[in-house]
């Protein structure tokens, strides 16, 4: 279907120079309006061949030219970039976006999708708190509402896009960084195996230290869930062992900010005491003294791919359902630069053969 | 439009497998009840699309029990915390948020005002990207649907409620406390006069300088916007001038991710080359080494009483508007530790009296 996009009410609203309320009364017919500004409004939407019957016109069609977004988790920073590049595709589209947040908690995710498809939004990008809700949410709606779904496993028939980020890459690389450095006793702090970006994490960690014929410790492997507190008490236990690790890679933002906690109150110099690696291109890891690797991904372009494949559906209500990955890579400061001598450990191991 | 007919109360207590007044009490948002019950019928309301407030009945009534909320811009991770405190209240008395982000463009907050009004939600918690904007929008929509405006100045004849923070207060006492320190060149940061947490921040400066009897150096007062950007660019300036300062406020949570890539790229240590404070209670504050001193409020609770305004208003509607202050306090870290000696400067003055 060719056919040119709408001009919206902002849009004449920002080329008059008045506000959106304004140019509502003007072509409302309002009387309380300056002639200046009924000449500004009158020019401005002739100009974008605006159309005021076009919310009228929706009603009829079952348009609503806006789109939710359904955060998992708004404490999360990354998903401000993810939002920022899916509202930016969609204005440039002439759609708005209304987000909804489940916080972590299942149930409301549920609540949430069909509060959304109840205010008659034209498709939804999903982004849930676990796997369990989602199957279960997408179930009730795919067929539905069109949905884009974020980083999420999909059942394996199911006809819904998605937008991946291929965490397992970029951690592979940062485990071979600490590998490279002579770390043997590496440990990885991450949420729970039916999460997605979780469980490709656990992947790329495995494959790394395979490539490397290292077996790594199962002790050192910490899957539970992405928060704060996890990662704090993933962090002091493993730090209390008889065997601490030498690095650590805290597989999720807002772990980070609990291994540090933990970190800090025994006195650990992140970069000199043990290694650390995080992931995104968050305030923290940039600023942190020492500035702390990380395992980054364009969270920008994955709103905006999110939101194209979303419009994508939209106009091609047929076309069938894609997946795009984005990259991942290893960004490496000074938090990780620590080496570990391995010959000592070679020496006594010797005699032993 | 086919629609498919609406599930009842019968039937998500026949697939919760609990009594119909069981379900009416999770629905409707009553403390007593178990999280297994009220997972259960989530769940099973979900499944069956069932809405207690269902779009026939919202027609009836006119009552959507939904609510909108303005985010100025989500970037800045206190929202993160508003909104999960004013969710906190509107899902425990049965209310659903949906949320629109602007991102600091005015003519965005306008539209998604319009819009959050079209999707018929029954009230609005705005923080807006400026005044500006925000004048106009409520000046268009104060009679038309219940607002509650958080931390912006509102027209004296305003009828809409508001949630204040008293970082004058908070602001005051860092600025006493570096004084107390011996620094008598303290820069301020912040954002517009026009926008209110930046014009608070200022008259709190002013006012410890002024029962100081010391008077603060014009050129160190930066006033501009809460963007990071702002905060490299004024940091730098200050920092490059022929007379710096020995202590820097930063006026804004975001400011300081801007004033900490300056001092770092200048090699200057916070705490020992520098004083530094900033605002806000967020994980880049806490875990810097050294920790920085901040201002802070208790953001989850100005997102509990916005709510709880909003709903009063729902219930109310002919109830006199309100406006509630939270306090923001003064937490000493080690950032701001820095004692200049003053004698010195005494000493050179002296002979020119």
């Amino acid at each position: 279907m060719v056919q040119k996009r709408a001009s919206t009410i902002v849009e004449v609203a920002r080329r008059s120079r008045v506000s959106v309320s304004s140019v509502s009364r003007v072509l409302s017919g309002h009387p309380d309006v300056s002639q200046r500004m009924r000449e500004r409004v009158l020019k401005a939407s002739a100009a974008l061949e605006y159309d005021p019957h076009s919310i009228a016109r929706s009603l009829r069609t079952g348009v609503t030219h806006t789109v939710g977004f359904l955060v998992g988790g708004i404490s999360n920073p990354v998903f401000a970039e993810i939002i920022k590049g899916a509202s930016d595709v969609a204005h440039a589209n002439g759609y708005a976006v209304m987000m909804t947040n489940s916080e972590g908690d299942s149930a409301i995710d549920a609540a949430q999708l069909t509060l959304l498809v109840q205010r008659r939004v034209d498709g939804v990008i999903v982004s849930t708190t676990d796997e369990e809700s989602e199957i279960f949410a997408l179930d009730r709606l795919e067929d539905r509402i069109p949905l884009v779904v974020l980083d999420r496993y999909l059942p394996p028939d199911s006809s819904v896009s998605a937008v991946y980020a291929d965490h397992a890459h970029g951690v592979a690389d940062a485990t071979t960084h600490l590998l490279d450095n002579g770390h043997r006793a590496i440990a990885l702090i991450t949420g729970s195996r039916a999460l997605r970006p979780a469980n490709e994490r656990l992947l790329g960690f495995l494959r790394a230290h395979e490539a490397f014929r290292v077996t790594p410790r199962p002790d050192l492997i910490c899957m539970g869930n992405l928060q704060p507190e996890f990662g704090r008490k993933a962090a002091s236990k493993l730090l209390e062992a008889a065997s601490p690790p030498t690095a650590i890679i805290a597989g999720g933002n807002r772990l980070l900010v609990g291994v540090l906690e933990s970190l800090q109150a025994r006195g650990l110099r992140v970069g000199d005491d043990i290694a650390l690696v995080s992931c995104d291109d968050v305030d923290l890891n940039r600023l942190y003294i020492p500035p702390i690797s990380a395992v980054v991904r364009d969270t920008h372009r994955m709103g905006q791919v999110a939101m194209e494949l979303l419009l994508k559906t939209l106009r091609e209500p047929t076309a069938p359902s894609q997946s795009i990955t984005i990259p991942t890579h290893f960004v490496q400061r000074r938090s990780s630069e620590l080496k570990i001598d391995i010959r000592p450990q070679r020496g006594l191991a010797q005699p032993q053969i």
